[in-house]
Formats: structure tokens, C-alpha cells, sequence
């Protein structure tokens, strides 16, 4: 199982995220693209400190709205969707192959992850611009117990799924995230670290009632938005071979 | 010589130029890539119509300046403008390769291009950006009379040049373009078809003193924005083998 | 019945409408307010005009979305909606006081117009904006039938609304548009006529099945985009008493 | 002497600043409009801040560029300049006064406060620009020792000016800062000091060759950025009356 972080949400001179700090312990960068976070500059350097650090990249690319950082859901047609997914991963991979490195995978952000998940027509588009994309990327998406439909979905469109779990959120019997709304939605330090361990030796969770439910995710989201969670990354990963 | 036109230039719900009226008649688009011009869609349709014409396809990469299109000069580092290039270019790249298609060269747009006409140092950058692009790619420039030195600089960097003259406008001994704000700086429909006509045969202009200057340009940039543009592309193509 | 019409939705070196046509035979002018269409140049130029003809004018606040055209939903709270309709108000405001015009009304564009009729909290939201805003402005919305609803809603607000009915659209009994996916949604141009002239002289419209419909709308919304759209405002202009 | 800082360049998702901690102890807050930094919520959070400790509220305008804060110079036209200021101002100004609130004055920001130092053009359309706004604003500008000659032109235009000195700033005979590529460009903390109360008593700086300037300003610029800046203001308010 591996350690992947949404990084490069710096924009301009405001800066976001403890890049540095946590790029160490983690395998995998979701670098943002430019439409809700990352302006060339700082997605250059980011992909520089990937590579120091020998982490896989993969694109982050969100609806086109700094303002809301990507987390309005905006409708697209089906096309519009896969042109903006492939001007952002073009953009990322051109930057990354300048450097030297290959994207691995693509993983959608904030509204537009959710909406994928929500809805198939934008999951299918996702899966279409991900086919027909000059390069062979990954799709990364929510382990949520569904796993096979979407493993079938994605075949048919020759796409290959990584599954990531999250290592703070208390998951519903469904396979779910408790809502944020939700007091127990978070876990604590505790209750993180024994969900990532019984992630990492079983692929499973104790869900909010109890039951345990099978996720096998291929990856686990980590934060690195501040000094507290660098410091639980460096903990989790303490628990996970590499 | 070739005929390149600028193209791709709507953007949103607003449309700018007769793309698909002038595409027939050009040898070499250059798509704006949506820093001045061209969202994703836009970007699409123009590479598509392109594709359907057999026409190369190149980047028209410009500052970040949509309210200014482009045409208002913006101080970048040269790291800044490396990366930049980089994300507009990979991005229409990419968009090109999802559809089969090759980039094959890059023409900065508005005060980018003046600026790398005026500015060793800009000029640099440029070549820099094509140098470390993960794809071979040559650069448009104005010939201007001093194409050695241009040329030099650019074999070092490993950039081949491709050197445009102007069909409508009236040169100066120098090479350079009489300013717009004179008053004799376009020429008129016959003025247009005779320098043509001199170019192709020749590679040689007469200058606004009656001076004959050989530019000797691989390419000749003609304008699609409206119908009377179009009909002079039409004439101008007559005259041209292909 | 007044007549109102969207202007100065250009941006930047796109031109859209013929603003200088259609201005003459309206009454009220929704201006752009930069963030659909309409940057600072566009707005002051839009107000000059409307100046010149004497025209109300009206500010047409938008979702933060030029490459979108204000057309996609955008989530935002309460609180986000007022503030981002008091910037763009204000903004026009101050630039209408500079050349001694005062705005009237308000009319929301595109998608934040029909969120506003669907949604009570949205409505209430443009609502509240406009109660808090310093100056005294009316709101312009749809005439659909149900204006004593939307009257007692406002009038606890403190605003008075104008209603608009559309001199080119197909009526349902509910008095809501037959959508633009029907084949019959626009009506025809001797359509449009009679359709104009029964709400001229008794506020009442004939429905997609044959029925009266009262809609009393104090002003019609007519287009200025093509030279056929301002030939029907001329033709429209000439059944009505000014 | 007061003290007054740029504050609200917080945008979307990104906190730029220490706003609510140094509030408290300036008497002027000049607040981002939206070009450069400041959306719509984060200006009426802004100003809500303000007016609970009550501080005199100045729109703080720039080049519209998000991506560079600001700090790259645009080139446009007087009345482009004036237009886009007008803008900017009459937003803000109007959120001001939804919550009881009056702009006394504008600060140019970044490129657009240099550029209107260095030259007159751009000098004379800031001052068009707050001349034909209608309120009556307070230009602030860098205290340079040609105050004479500033508010001369001032006057013609009907504007009244507020010069604005540097606290950790090292002076230059001229009145003009010492360039910030210097070794010691910025003073260390008790230099601050000493050049705060020397001000306060006797209008005066000690330039860099160790003169006596006297630069008799209206305000004192300080930062909020980080703990450091903030502990100076606390400091540096101790030393002056209120």
C-alpha cells in the first residue's frame, strides 16, 4: 500500500502545503494542474522536489476555478470534460518530461473527483480522456467497496484503476466517508494509526457500526497541510514497508 | 514559402476570426493555447479542423493576459518563461497527439514575440524552452534581415528556425516593419499580391525607401479574421505552388 | 412595457452585440459587470452609450466564470452571493456615478438568473444583496405566473421587483419557457410580433396550448446580438408607445 | 504619524497575512480589490475587521493579475487606467458602505504604486481616476522629498495626497528607498525604531550617507505578514500617540 498527497497547491506568492516537509514519506505526488491551484512555477518545482525524493507523480487536475480551488461542482458536456483533463495532463506531462519523469497516473480533484464518483456519465468521461491520452496513465478513485463495477467499467475503456483509502476518515458500512457534518467524521492520531495498520496487513476497515469491510486499496491519501500532519504522515509510514 | 495564419482564437462564448473559412488555404496554424486566447474546446475544434485540412499545426503560446489578449508585455524571469512555454505548449500537444497529430513548431504570440524580437535575453528564454521540450520543435520568428545572427544563436540552443515575412505590410530598409501608427504601414490589395509575388520568386522585398532586401522567409503570415482577410488568403494562395 | 436587453457582454478584444443598434429603440440596459463578460473598458463604454440614448441602465451580475459565459451553476453560500453581487453592483454603480448615471435595477445573468427563480434560498440571497446594498435598486426577474409569491417574498425584503417576459419565447400555462430543447421553444417572427402586441395592450400571452395567460411584465427582454435580432427590437419598438 | 498596512490579500482558499493580529494596532488598512489578491469574501471579512477596531478603510487597487500579485507592470492606456481603478474602488467602496462604512482614501499596489511614482502619465491618471469618482478619496503615495511638486500637480487635479513613509526602510539621499538588491536595503529592528521616532518628532529620516531628509510624512507603512512584522508594528505603535 502506498502514501499518496495532493501537492503543488501553492498559486503565485501565496503559498499552500508543507511541500517539503512531507514529500520524503510519501510514493505518490497529486500534482495540482493549474485550474484550481499550481501556476507553471510551482508546478516545476514541485516536480523537481518529486524527483529528489524518486516519488511518482501523477496529475491533479480540477474544474477551472482558482476562486473556489476546484471544490464547486461545475457542469461540462462529456467533451469538455476530456479536453480540459487532457489540456491539464498535457500541460503536467510536458513540464514532467522536461524534467525527465513520466506521470504514472491521474487523479481528479475535489468537486470533479466527487462528481466522478457520483455520477457515471463523468466517470466515463474521465475513463475516455484517460483512453485516449497519448500517454498509458492510471486513474486513481475512491476504494469504496464497489470495486469490481468500476474495475469493469474501466476495462472496457482499457483503463487501469488505483483504489486509495483515506487514513482519517471513519468509514459507513457502504463503503462511504462519514460525512464531515458528522462529529466522528475524523479520526483521531490513534484511531489513524490503527486503521492504517489493519489497511496495510488486511485491506480492511472497522466501519462506523462495527463491521469490517473489505477496501484493498492500492494507496492511502495523506495530508500535508500542516506541521500536525506531517507529523502523522511520518507515522504512517513508520508503519509501512517500502 | 508556406502561409501561416494565427487561428484558434475564440474563446468561451466569444468567437474571433473565420477559422474554418481560411484553414483550406494555409500551409501552418498557429493555435493559441489559453493564456491569451483558445480554452480547451476551442483548442479541439481549431486541431480538428486542421487535422481535416492537412494543415501543420504549431503553439501560439502567449503571456497570461486574457482581458489584454496577449498583446501587453508582463516581466517574467526566464525560468518563468521556460515554464510557461512549457505548460502551453505540452498542453496543445498533448490535446494534438489525442487526435494523431504532431506539434512541429511554436510562435509566440503578441508582446511575447516583439519581446523576443527586442530582448536578447527573452529570446534566450525561448530557445531554452523549445531546447528542454520533450519534443523537437522549431521556432517562428520575424525575418528581419539579420537571420545569421538569429540563426547562430539559435544552433547553439539546438533550435531550428523557421523565419516569416508579412504579406501586408510595408518594410523598412532595416527589415523591420513600419509602425503601425504611420500612416503608409499596410499596404493595399495590389501592394499585398506584388510583394508576394516578389518574395516567392525571389525572397526579396522593395522597402518603403525602394530598396530591394532579401528576407529569403520560410513562411508568410496572412490574417483570417474577416471576410475581405479571406479573400486576400485566397488570392495570396493562388500565386503560391503548393 | 419597457424594453430590456443584455449589453456590453464584449471582453477584452472580443466583440459581442451591436450595443450601438439595439440601443437606441430600448429602455433598460443590463450591463456585464466583468465576470461573465464586460471588463472595465466594455462597462464604460456600454455606459457612454447608454447615456447618449438616454437608456436605464441595470447592472447584470454574474457566477465567476468567463470561459463558462455565467451559464454553469456554481455553488456558492449565502454570504458568497451577496458579497459577489455587491462587488460587481458596486463596481458598475461607481462607474455610472463617474459619468452621472445612477443604476435602477438589477437583473442576474445566465445560470445565477435561473438558479434565482428555482431556488428560494437563492432568491433570497439576491434579495437580501440587494436590501443591503446602499443604494435603492429594483430586482428584474421573470413574469411566470406566480408574481404575487415573489412580490410578498420581496416586499418583506424591502425590494420592489420588475418582471420581464420574453417577446421570442413559447409560454407553458404554468408560464414557465417551453425549453429551447422543443422545436417550438422560439417563436417566429410574425409570432413574436402578436405575441408582443397582446402583452402590450392586455399583459397577456397565448400558451403552447392554446390558453391566456396573464403575465403584466412591466418590461420585455429583447436581443441585440445579430442584425436579424435588432431588425425585431426595431419592429417591436414601433408597437409600442414609449 | 499613522500607521497603515495592506491587508485582505487572502484569495479563495490561500490566507496571506496576519490580518486580525495586526488590525488591532493600525489606523489604516489598505484592502486588496480583486486584481491582484482580495475575492468578495474575503474583502468583507476584511472590512468587517476594520470596522470593529475601527480603522480608516483604503481601496488598495492594481495591474489585474492575480498570478503575479500585482508585481509585473501592464502597460495601458489613461483611460484603461482609469476605468480599471474606478472598478476596483467602486466595489469595494460599495461593501464598505453595505456595512456602514466610508473609503477615505486609495493606495495603488505593487507595479501600479512604482509605475505612478515614475511616471507622470500614470501619476496624472490616478489622479483622474480619484478626481472623477464620486466620492471624495485621498491619494497615498511614497514621501520622497518632492512633495511640493506632487501636490501641485495634486491640486490642479482636486486631489488631496497622503505621503506615506517607510519604517524598515534605509533612505537614499533623493528621498528614494535603497533598492532592495542592497545589502542594507531593510533596517534591523532597533534601526526600525530609531527611524520610527525620529519621524514621529521631527518628520525626518537619516539617509543612508548619513544626511538629515525630511520627509514630514502623513503615515508610517507597516507589515502584517508573519509574527516578526506584527511584534514590530506592536512595537513601533508604542512610540506613537494614537
Amino acid at each position: 500500500m502506498l502514501l499518496n498527497c495532493d501537492l503543488g497547491e501553492s498559486y503565485g506568492n501565496w503559498t499552500m502545503g508543507l511541500d517539503d516537509q512531507v514529500m520524503p514519506f510519501i510514493d505518490q505526488a497529486n500534482i495540482a494542474c493549474g485550474f484550481h491551484a499550481g501556476d507553471p512555477q510551482v508546478m516545476a518545482r514541485t516536480l523537481k522536489l518529486a524527483k529528489q525524493h524518486g516519488v511518482q507523480i501523477g496529475a491533479h487536475p480540477a474544474y477551472p476555478d482558482l476562486q473556489g480551488f476546484g471544490r464547486r461542482s461545475m457542469p461540462h458536456t462529456h467533451q469538455e470534460l476530456v479536453n480540459m483533463l487532457h489540456y491539464q495532463m498535457g500541460a503536467l506531462s510536458a513540464m514532467a518530461r522536461a524534467q525527465g519523469m513520466q506521470l504514472t497516473y491521474v487523479k481528479p480533484h475535489g468537486a470533479l473527483y466527487n462528481d466522478m464518483m457520483a455520477s457515471d456519465k463523468i466517470f466515463q468521461a474521465v475513463l475516455d480522456a484517460l483512453a485516449s491520452f497519448p500517454e498509458t496513465l492510471k486513474l486513481m478513485l475512491l476504494a469504496s467497496g464497489d470495486a469490481d463495477s468500476y474495475r469493469a467499467t474501466a476495462k472496457e475503456a482499457g483503463v487501469e484503476l488505483l483504489f486509495e483509502a483515506f487514513a482519517d476518515r471513519r468509514y459507513l458500512d457502504n463503503g462511504h466517508l462519514t460525512p464531515r457534518s458528522e462529529p466522528d467524521a475524523v479520526l483521531d492520531s490513534e484511531q489513524v494509526l490503527a486503521q492504517v495498520k489493519l489497511l496495510a496487513r488486511e485491506g480492511v476497515v472497522i466501519t462506523r457500526s462495527g463491521k469490517r469491510l473489505a477496501l484493498n486499496p492500492d494507496t492511502l491519501c495523506v495530508h500535508g497541510d500542516n506541521p500536525h500532519a506531517v507529523a502523522m504522515v511520518r507515522q504512517i509510514r513508520d508503519l509501512l514497508p517500502r
